[in-house]
């Protein structure tokens, strides 16, 4: 099986220019099939701000309203995607923005409405990774936005993790996977006050050990279990870590496998 | 050679939803390989005036800023292209929006400063059309916002027109290509007060006398001498109507040919 890697950004690197540039360079020299996630950010929040759509939070999640989800396609899907693929063409890297809406790559539906009615957001049914790995066939490079579709018309607001995992478990099948987490940390951080305390590995018998001793807590738990989640699924490996972790020399960042 | 047909909507299209849809549907109906290529028209002057933005024209022509060219990247490149992207695949088209940043489909470089500086605008330099083909054979029907690049990482603004009039010209060495220009009108008129005066076909000499007889004027010009340029590197029809051109029963529109 040929190998693929799914790089997954966020914010902090989006936000600043000089983050982004020396990501893409990063991303430009990875060998091999590659794919790019990438989420928003604050910039939809800063441009619903100045249109005088106010942003509405739940427990810390935004609802997405069709005001919102506008914003959301103009800033994510418009702004941030074309911006990077002209970098990236820029850098040689044959790149192509994508929604799950184009070619039917991503389809979701929309959340149900229980206590909470978070709008346009979209929970993933259904990944096309034939038509995902057609575009990886004709070497171009997909960049993915976090918007999917309903597949009645009706785009929809993603998280952009769990884009990167689901598009990981699908491309699974054709190919052997790995998704990196970037974010700001070097990695899953035994001590939260000592940013070189990287655990290097995670396992599933190490992930309980470190969830009893409550070394793993808070917001790091979904992120995990979501980790598990594509390794559940087909996906060989998923690595956390800054965007250092795409260097051959830098070996400090988390590492989980089954 | 196997046929292919470009569609060009313009802001009276977009910018009504009714129209929209109901044009998506014909869109749909079309038999045989396509391109659709879109303007944005009026919704991005309206973002850009919320977002206290003025839009600068000078002689009838944009002026596009910094500032601009980020309101028609979110604009033209997400809200309106993902939208119909969207609505396409809901037609069971396999739609796939893109600028032509994307798998450097369309090269342009920045328009030199002479007596006007307009700003942040590509004229076209080059169509990769061997890659738009990848598109079409793998089954997707490439939907082209009117944003290129320059290849060093800088998106511009470029007409809409001339965008699928170049990918026309792009196209014509591998497909039997056809452009249709859908505007608000039945075609190009006899007499601009009967909206059925169509002038049903146009050739090279029958324009000279269009010109010299003063029928065609003012705005209509540059319009029909871009078919001319499509037609005389390789395009084999120009057509010119309202969107019902492409319904089989009806024959009330212009074609040019050479």
């Amino acid at each position: 099986m040929e190998k693929l890697s799914i790089i997954k950004i966020g914010g902090n690197i989006i936000e600043d220019e000089t983050s982004l540039n020396a990501f893409l360079k990063l991303f430009s020299n990875l060998e091999g099939n590659k794919i790019l996630v990438h989420g928003g950010g604050k910039r939809a929040t800063h441009i619903a701000s100045k249109l005088g759509i106010e942003s509405k939070m739940v427990n810390g999640r935004r609802i997405t309203d069709g005001e919102t989800l506008e914003v959301i396609t103009m800033v994510y899907g418009g702004l941030v995607n074309k911006n990077i693929v002209a970098k990236l063409q820029a850098l040689n890297v044959d790149a192509i923005g994508l929604t799950g809406a184009d070619i039917n790559s991503i389809q979701s539906e929309k959340r149900p409405v229980k206590e909470v009615d978070f709008g346009f957001v979209g929970d993933v049914k259904k990944v096309a990774s034939n038509s995902i790995d057609k575009l990886i066939k004709a070497d171009f490079t997909p960049v993915f936005c976090a918007i999917t579709h309903d597949g009645n018309g009706q785009l929809l607001n993603t998280n952009a993790d769990t884009i990167a995992s689901t598009i990981g478990v699908g491309m699974s099948k054709i190919y052997d996977t790995s998704i990196y987490y970037c974010f700001e940390l070097n990695g899953v951080l035994k001590d939260f006050n000592d940013k070189n305390s990287v655990i290097k590995t995670i396992n599933a018998d190490t992930y309980k050990e470190l969830l009893t001793t409550e070394i793993i807590t808070d917001g790091m738990i979904p992120k995990i279990d979501n980790c598990f989640d594509a390794l559940n699924n087909g996906v060989s490996k998923v690595h956390i870590g800054n965007t250092a972790m795409l260097t051959k020399e830098n070996d400090n960042f988390t590492t989980i496998t089954l």
